[in-house]
């Protein structure tokens, strides 16, 4: 449990900054071979609504998604900043666990200026694959249904 | 004492998903059944200054208040956002320690803006009770004296 | 590898608690005898110029800085906040460790508005010494090369 509980932490961490670092395979390779990576309001998902603002239900999608901002952004150049506050486990499985864990995400744009991008809570499926943690799941629940600007780089 | 740590980070972790969530109840849970809950701006609180924004000193107090909000709140609707930084056990006794952690909070209302609305630190007296920790006295020291909004929901 | 971890965990959030609390003997105190303290902006790390918005590579000039800010410092009083992220161990040798961790700060001056400093990363060097974990050199990368007001306080 402890272990769990450590090694939910690290892999937080690790998202967020490599993120972050604009590492995006290593980022990618966090991903189980098969996953899913979900961005929805928090509103649509408290009413069951499935509207979805981000939807890439096999790691091929998330992949390409990946792609395109690497080689087609061009337009709203900035850095993210993750602060990603401590997680619980919410249920541990055989080899799995589900985590909740609340964020924010600031950005800074060209000119310099560091603003409040969003805030939300990520409900993260992992699973032990040879020892290692992997995401099989990850759910971004927003705060907000209207983010303020293009949503290019991962939450 | 690695013990000790873990069960606070996990403790602080539950308060601030179960506060966002608005599980109140479960939110209430955390509390021992003698316990106290102050907010308390930071300027007042250095200068010995007992003027406090919110002060229940008895836990039917601090339930009577998340009462009055789940029944009679209907002004600024918002959700809320806990990022909480890593505590520090600040004093260990036996079966009790005392906590402190940075706090941040956001809100997002209706409209669907998200917004800082407080920063400050936490000051918890925490108790072994059959196994799990209670919290016995949670002091919320704010940055601010000025509040931008209605303190409703709990910080 | 827990250990340090955890460590890493208490190391990093004395550090925002004490800087925030104007602890700055104890901050100082976190410090190895030899060390070295750098703010830095991201642009200027990524493209390898040296320019740096604080550059104390001694542990003298550190704590010149500080007593400037305990005696001299009579303009924009405000008290900080930091929000910093879980660390990730980048490396870890014989007694020493690499740590990076995002941060976010939170001024408050005195008329009472909270805003947002500045957000970045820290790459901490860390080693053990007689049991203790010391900073022998910490990197503040800021996000943004446009610090909003006056950069008095440690970040």
């Amino acid at each position: 449990m402890t272990t769990d509980l450590l090694d939910a932490y690290r892999l937080l961490a690790e998202y967020g900054l490599l993120a972050d670092a604009g590492k995006y395979d290593e980022w990618l390779g966090l991903f189980d071979e098969r996953c899913s990576y979900y961005v929805i309001p928090r509103e649509n998902h408290e009413l069951g609504l499935p509207a979805a603002l981000i939807f890439c239900d096999t790691r091929a999608m998330l992949e390409d998604r990946i792609q395109a901002l690497r080689v087609a952004s061009k337009y709203n150049i900035h850095t993210d900043r993750h602060i990603i506050g401590m997680p619980r486990v919410a249920t541990t499985g055989c080899d799995s666990l589900t985590v909740e864990a609340p964020f924010s995400v600031f950005q800074t744009e060209q000119e310099g200026d560091t603003r409040l991008f969003a805030t939300g809570l990520y409900r993260d499926r992992i699973e032990r694959r040879k020892g290692t943690l992997k995401i099989t799941e990850k759910m971004v629940l927003l705060d907000t249904f209207a983010v303020p600007s293009l949503l290019a780089t991962p939450l």
